[in-house]
């Protein structure tokens, strides 16, 4: 092996080589309790912190933990050559509750067989401790063949990624300068498939409201009032029913605005992908796609707006039948958002439709809850195409660029307070049960994971 | 004072001068607590049926408790002359919580002066014991000035109103015999207002139907399926949003059916009460009619049918937001009925509208509540006008026939079980109270209300 000419292949063996001491470690972080929610591990979250800055520190990485409001964040540099990417990932973890539904102690992790393969069973194995660590192994199989971190790399670790992130964007703003980078890679995601790694280029974005139709000052009884007297679920529901139209387009006013329809290019990755919108629907009952006509399921949920109603309530609801007419009913509706949609222009559009179908004896109260544009990466740089090749080189399948339907907020925040695109690759599957009992993460996920990253660090880099 | 040319002026008078004593009478009943829904009550609703049959035997009735499953009927005839009346009340009372918001003892009845005058305070006293003893005063007038009770008459009194009745039907049938008579008189009822008395001679019939619209077999994730996946609240919105036109008419096919337009009679009775429906409408916090376009309030909730929704419940209702599409969402859809409507018919009808809107992947499932039809008066009986002109003698305004939105299930029994019709002719008043802390009842509706049973029995029985 000769320092002076490394080659990729040689790191990817030190990979594979150091596996079981790689699980090692990561079982070390996995025993540190750091619920983040839960005040009485605020200890064990500073334990997991610190474990972290000490591995960083030992790899040649200038880390620290630095202290917020809330649970600290590790911040580590290396100020190699290259471009600029930050790495971001979360240490802490879900609480483990119910704890009788766990096969085996969630903070005693242990390799089992399954079915499915070896994995590695454990609260955080998934979210997120296991997939931070693929990055860590990389660097650190980069440090052992080459003798130097790849090049120019800062990682930046959260402990209250599971308690909504409170100290986040204060942290982002106020060391902005420090984070900024040419590009963040955000390992908290999964892949399409067992085989088909993925990289989430777009996040649809989400607005939240919630209304409330008044109309009598008290409940009323049918008998005496019903014929006479407004009905807020009537008038609710004639609002709701009115959102969509025949074909499951949504009628608020300028909704459409920005929304933008996805490139030939992309449309053929997806393709690609012989998505089956059969099993999707099926392993949850349903058989029939129910959005917009002409769409594919996969446009439906990565790459189209949506109006849905969450939750709706009023009058009588429990057992039996009680003639009431409701003082008032509500509903919590929400909007996906794609491409430029403003959720804020939107949010108004909405409130101004509600309001022309409200009666004149209602009312109608608005409770406004988040808005936020969706998250569309501009894959122009070079680094996505990059990463992509390098994701195919490690699997059975070629890699694509997806979308997800959900939000995932950190990825906003670096494109809004950093200026920053985000790559958002990871090795989670769906089965993982992340949030739940019996949490896993494949030890194939962390092998191959591992070495991902080690080929997209090498394309970024130029060690081949 | 002579028995052979008995006068209405004399019993009224007798009436009159018996005020205290029967007023002492009331409240002896008033002091036994015969809550019916409350199993430690059960000897107490015993011991108002069993004062009740010594009071009527006292009088010359033929009277006796009549066990049920459940507590006891009382049954009292006296076979005189002319029409066989049956009188209906009930001796059993409401539970009394929350008992700290009484200002008195609820069973420790007492008169008290207010602004709007003397009241009888105390659980029971509107609904139904100061009621039902009414018309046991207006005998005992007849029986102290004449010597002899009136006619043919039958008084028939319930201890389970207040706890859904269960033996009343299976009472009234297999003893139809006994209780068929010409006329049902139920005083359970109010009067217009203070000054102008009311027959009651249509009751709006009740369908209750609780529809479930079930789509994936779990709660979903907005995110990953929103757009792709049916969303239950979605389609019961669309479905009740469908069930009334533009201008408030119900669209449950043949929903129509057997309902009549009121006569020109009953509508100058109606326009002559001088019904204030700003007032009514004021007194909720509401100021314009919300129902059929062209109908009159009074209309609107007495004389025709009506499609409400009592209740709606699917998916996330707490505090804040939760991006879920529920598997499933539920409503409770109710139907004021009048006329001849057919309730079997028109749930029928109303589920087959349903099921054509429920999309292929979902379900919908079915809850009947109870299908009882409109009540209507055939008024040609002579007893009609007969007691609409003795009413009008006793009060300041003429007494009217009017509506009543609600149903009042023992009149459609008689009519069903006994082919009966039945006049409803109650002294209560809006602000009575019933069923809340501090009942009351007026005094002078006990006093009035005694002389108004007094010139109907007159009428009825040919004293002048």
């Amino acid at each position: 092996m000769s320092l002076e000419t490394p080659k990729l292949s040689e790191i990817l063996t030190e990979i594979d080589n150091a596996l079981p001491a790689a699980t090692e470690r990561l079982f070390d972080l996995l025993r540190i309790p750091s619920i983040s929610t839960d005040p009485a591990y605020a200890g064990d979250v500073a334990t997991a912190a610190d474990w972290l800055v000490t591995e960083l520190t030992a790899l040649g990485f200038d880390a620290s933990v630095r202290p917020t409001p809330g649970h600290p964040m590790v911040v580590a540099h290396s100020k190699g050559e290259g471009p600029h990417i930050l790495f971001y990932g979360h240490y802490d973890v879900q609480p483990v509750d119910p704890l009788p539904l766990w096969n085996r102690p969630p903070f005693d992790p242990a390799l089992e067989e399954t079915d499915k393969g070896t994995v590695i069973r454990g609260r955080g194995t998934a979210d997120d401790k296991g997939q931070l660590m693929t990055f860590v192994e990389a660097c650190r199989a980069f440090k052992t063949v080459t003798g130097a971190l790849p090049g120019n790399i800062t990682i930046f670790l959260e402990g209250e990624e599971e308690s909504g992130s409170p100290s986040l964007v204060p942290f982002m703003k106020e060391h902005a300068d420090e984070l900024r980078a040419d590009m963040a890679l955000i390992c908290d995601t999964g892949m399409f498939n067992a085989d088909t790694p993925a990289i989430t280029t777009q996040l649809r974005g989400l607005l939240g409201e919630e209304i409330t139709i008044k109309a009598a000052d008290r409940d009323l009884h049918s008998g005496h009032f019903g014929g006479a007297a407004q009905n807020p679920i009537r008038v609710l529901t004639k609002i709701l029913a009115s959102l969509h139209d025949e074909t499951g387009r949504i009628t608020v006013p300028g909704f459409y605005d920005g929304v933008p329809e996805i490139s030939n290019a992309l449309r053929a990755q997806w393709e690609d992908l012989g998505f089956d919108d059969k099993a999707f629907l099926g392993d949850v009952g349903l058989s029939i796609p129910a959005g917009e006509q002409g769409r594919s399921v996969l446009e439906q949920i990565w790459a189209r707006p949506t109006c849905e109603f969450n939750g709706i309530l009023g009058g009588y609801t429990g057992d039996g039948f009680k003639t009431v007419l409701p003082a008032e009913a509500s509903a919590k509706v929400s909007f996906r958002l794609v491409g430029t949609q403003d959720p804020h222009a939107i949010r108004e559009s909405f409130r101004a439709l509600v309001r022309s179908m409200v009666p004149a004896d209602c009312e109608v109260e608005f409770h406004g809850h988040g808005a936020s544009p969706a998250s569309v990466m501009s894959t122009e740089n070079p680094m996505f195409e990059q990463a992509r090749a390098a994701l195919t080189d490690e699997w059975p399948r070629p890699a694509a660029f997806i979308g997800a339907g959900g939000s995932i907020p950190i990825a906003g925040y670096f494109k809004t307070y950093l200026g920053m695109d985000a790559m958002l690759i990871g090795f989670g599957l769906e089965d993982d049960q992340i949030h739940s009992p019996n949490e896993k993460y494949d030890l194939r996920a962390f092998h191959k994971g591992s070495r991902s990253w080690a080929r997209i660090l090498g394309k970024i880099y130029g060690v081949e």
